[in-house]
């Protein structure tokens, strides 16, 4: 069986203790996953097909542009091809197997395309949230090795971006060789927008890099990652830029210290949000609480951000061979902001930083 | 007024006209382009923020991630911020107005956030699929500069890949040049996945550029753009390397008089389906029909495929200052396939190839 199979038998099993007989696939990742078929879509609203996966069968729903990527994944013999109304599609295939009642994806799910489902005559029910994203959560040791590769890129970039790191340069052109240096060493793709701020604009935890040059006496948070073999990494580091700086030190220290909280206590059994309160704690202690303004950490795989989220208010805990990123931040406006960013592998007796 | 306050206004009067007094948005592209508040998401499944458009105010919904580039989009006062259910900000906010209704786009929001919404008592109606879409298909002034300027760079690019394009070359190494000549000469990212497809991958409409090399005597298909400043292209040519090939010639020919066909009639109140069917018809007389598997061509502008698309079956006609992709094709299976593709603006009496 291939992983693929293997994925789909695992996923229905749950479906049977669920009582869940067909579920349709709609979201990009979770179709891939599920069946090798086209990691993503053309864009956000242009789905690349669908499927439909039942006790003994699994259908890939799409168009005449991916026949033969499709046949390849799945073969022809599994594959339906839609031109104009691809529910009009399913809705036959459902009618020759006399399936009345469809599982779907909440999240992944328009309300327009819902409606027309429901058109065509099925009963629709949604699937728990994120049914297929919990089954990702837990990495299979050949997807641990892909994030290990994708991370180790990560670390040669950032080792090899020091040299760039001179006053003049620009967030921008900063972001591009980070870029560059990933993709000439074989990355797909970034796997989300680096953040490459200086000074004051490593304040915003969200900073989208400008025409700012570089300064003596700088901060650089640099927050990037990289798509390698499908998977994804993503760690932060914040640099300062000439001689020692007492502020900077010592922020930075403090924060390094509550991701080491964190890291070092994170097992499996323990809740999410109990690693957040230790990072948190330790700032509170420090009396710069206020400063922290977002979760501790995520998911991490072929999403750059996907389940669990580790927040305040997060539900559940860690189970083996999750990975999930650690990265406390404190920021100050005006000033700047250091943020320290780890992907950990979550193992039986406690956390191995990737 | 600013062109996004502008553009509300103008929406503004539609929704009068359909009796809309409350609209959410939710797609990216149309906040963004009705408030110039960020034009992407992080993921596909991880929104940025969402607009409420009334008669007399517009609120922005964001995290606090945004909360800088959201003030400075639409200032503190047209502001909420939300850190774990956004749904319950919205919902207090449409309390304080006294809101009892709201429009929604139903394209953009999904099964899950639409039960969320009801959940909170608010009354629901779906507005016309692609509400917004349909006024951004009527391209202003300052947006085919942009749009031109895009397309200039796809230009300028299509001639210096040429230099590339020798046998030893892999379709992989090939995208990643275009994606560097673009990069480097100010795009900010490509516009879709760049397809460089040799020989007979280029009878796949959607090939992956993959390891295989170039040889002396393959066709190559280059479909490609960018995005500059926020602006997309989107341009194909197909090649012959080495001396002259009297079927890639005649295929060619055939493909470009289809394309010649269509552009020279297009013109404001010219049905979508018609422009097809000119290319259409002209391969059906050349006794090829069965080899043009795809639409004539779609909108373009913040995206890269928007309304309108000129399908066989599609609804509506041509208006003045739209711009659309015309790009017939023919694919052989086994030998490769061409396609020739070009950006038009409709103008009062006619199309112009950008």
């Amino acid at each position: 069986m291939d992983i693929f199979a293997n994925r789909r038998h695992k996923l229905l099993q749950r479906m049977e203790e669920e009582g869940i007989d067909h579920l349709l696939i709609t979201g990009a990742l979770n179709r891939y996953y599920l069946s090798g078929f086209e990691l993503g879509d053309p864009q956000c609203n242009e789905s690349a097909g669908f499927l439909l996966l039942g006790r003994d069968f699994v259908q890939l729903f799409t168009d005449p542009r991916y026949e033969r990527a499709a046949e390849k994944a799945l073969g022809r013999e599994n594959l339906s091809i839609y031109r104009q109304n691809k529910f009009e599609v399913l809705s036959e295939f459902l009618g020759k197997k006399n399936i009345q009642t469809l599982y779907f994806e909440p999240v992944h799910l328009s309300f327009e395309s819902h409606s027309k489902l429901r058109d065509e005559g099925v009963d629709l029910f949604p699937a728990d949230r994120l049914f297929v994203e919990k089954q990702r959560m837990i990495k299979e040791n050949g997807e641990i090795e892909e994030i290990e590769a994708s991370c180790a890129l990560n670390h040669r970039v950032f080792s090899q971006i020091r040299d760039f790191l001179r006053p003049g340069i620009s967030e921008k052109e900063l972001a591009w060789e980070v870029e560059r240096l990933y993709r000439s060493q074989g990355a797909e793709e970034l796997s989300f927008s680096t953040i490459a701020a200086f000074g004051p604009n490593a304040a915003l935890p969200h900073a989208i890099p400008g025409d700012v040059a570089l300064k003596e006496n700088d901060l650089v948070l640099l927050d990037m990652g990289c798509r390698l073999n499908n998977y994804c990494s993503d760690q932060t580091r914040t640099f300062h830029v000439g001689p020692k700086d007492g502020r900077f030190e010592e922020i930075k220290e403090m924060v390094v210290e509550a991701q080491d909280r964190a890291i070092k206590e994170i097992k499996p059994g323990m809740e999410f949000r109990e690693a957040y309160a230790l990072s948190r704690d330790y700032f509170r202690e420090m009396g710069v609480e206020k400063y922290f303004t977002h979760a501790l950490g995520h998911g991490i795989g072929l999403e750059t951000h996907e389940p669990p989220s580790l927040a305040p208010t997060a539900e559940g805990s860690f189970q083996e061979n999750m990975v999930v990123t650690v990265e406390p931040g404190l920021y100050y406006p005006q000033w700047g902001g250091v943020r320290w960013e780890y992907m950990i592998h979550v193992k039986k007796h406690g956390a191995r930083v990737l």
